[in-house]
């Protein structure tokens, strides 16, 4: 028992738990796809970001392209694969609680929409029978695979504190 | 426009963007409050340990407390705050996508199910209305808050492509 815990949180943020790859993803997900445009919304150091894009990339959430402007060489621009575009909700989640904790007095930067319906959109947290939990995570629980498996087969709700 | 962009994803990568930040949120918010165990489970070095936990708390994310064992001197053990536990929807991403994505063989180390009714909760995107968007945030987009104060103002459902 002394190593550390087996977890999606830890592995996830193998890939993408550092700041400036986060960072990175914001903009990609603002639809920004070239370096140094990146460099610039990002403030990343140029040598950093250059380690960071080819991380995304290697890990699979970043797809690498080509551009050329007239008369220059050719350069690099990134889009989002497909594991790329689900890490959407880590974002949001993390926008979401600067929104509320970190905006100032001017309010949030940026609002998320519906496209469809204009709504405001944000992140929450909803069980497979349609329930919606409190951001704070009451009534929430995490259990181990061995016993979730267990649980889901005797057909009774887990019981259990929070 | 050499500034970095203003963005509550950034300031809160300024609180929690930290790899180590967020495996202490995780273990905390499991149930795990005292310093030798979040070591344990995070396999964080134990001088990161302590100032990562010293940040969380500068922070308004923990609140730390004492307790004293039987004939031992007494230690800190930690607590969220209601911003601390706000951040739920976070943890509660980044694990999903490692779910999906770095699971392994073995499947999910662990489910997240709601204690009323038992059934696997997740991380999802909803609008104020009520219709909930792919992870992937098709259907999402980002209105800086110049324009979304006049989208919501004029009645009408901001068109957009994303």
């Amino acid at each position: 028992m002394s190593e550390p815990r087996a977890c999606s949180v830890a592995r996830t943020l193998d890939v993408v738990g550092e700041r400036w790859s986060l960072l990175v993803l914001r903009e990609v997900f603002l639809g920004v796809r070239r370096f140094d445009l990146i460099h610039k919304h990002t403030g990343a150091p140029r040598a950093v970001l250059t380690e960071r894009l080819r991380r995304l990339v290697d890990a699979g959430v970043l797809r690498r392209g080509e551009y050329r402007e007239e008369g220059r060489r050719p350069r690099h621009e990134y889009e989002l694969t497909e594991a790329g575009r689900e890490l959407r909700p880590v974002l949001t989640a993390l926008m979401q609680w600067g929104d509320r904790y970190l905006a100032g007095p001017e309010g949030p930067p940026l609002q998320l929409r519906h496209t469809d319906c204009g709504a405001p959109v944000r992140t929450a947290l909803i069980c497979e029978d349609g329930h919606q939990l409190p951001d704070s995570g009451e009534g929430l629980r995490a259990v181990p695979r061995h016993l979730a498996s267990r649980e889901a087969g005797d057909g009774s709700a887990p019981r259990g504190a929070e």
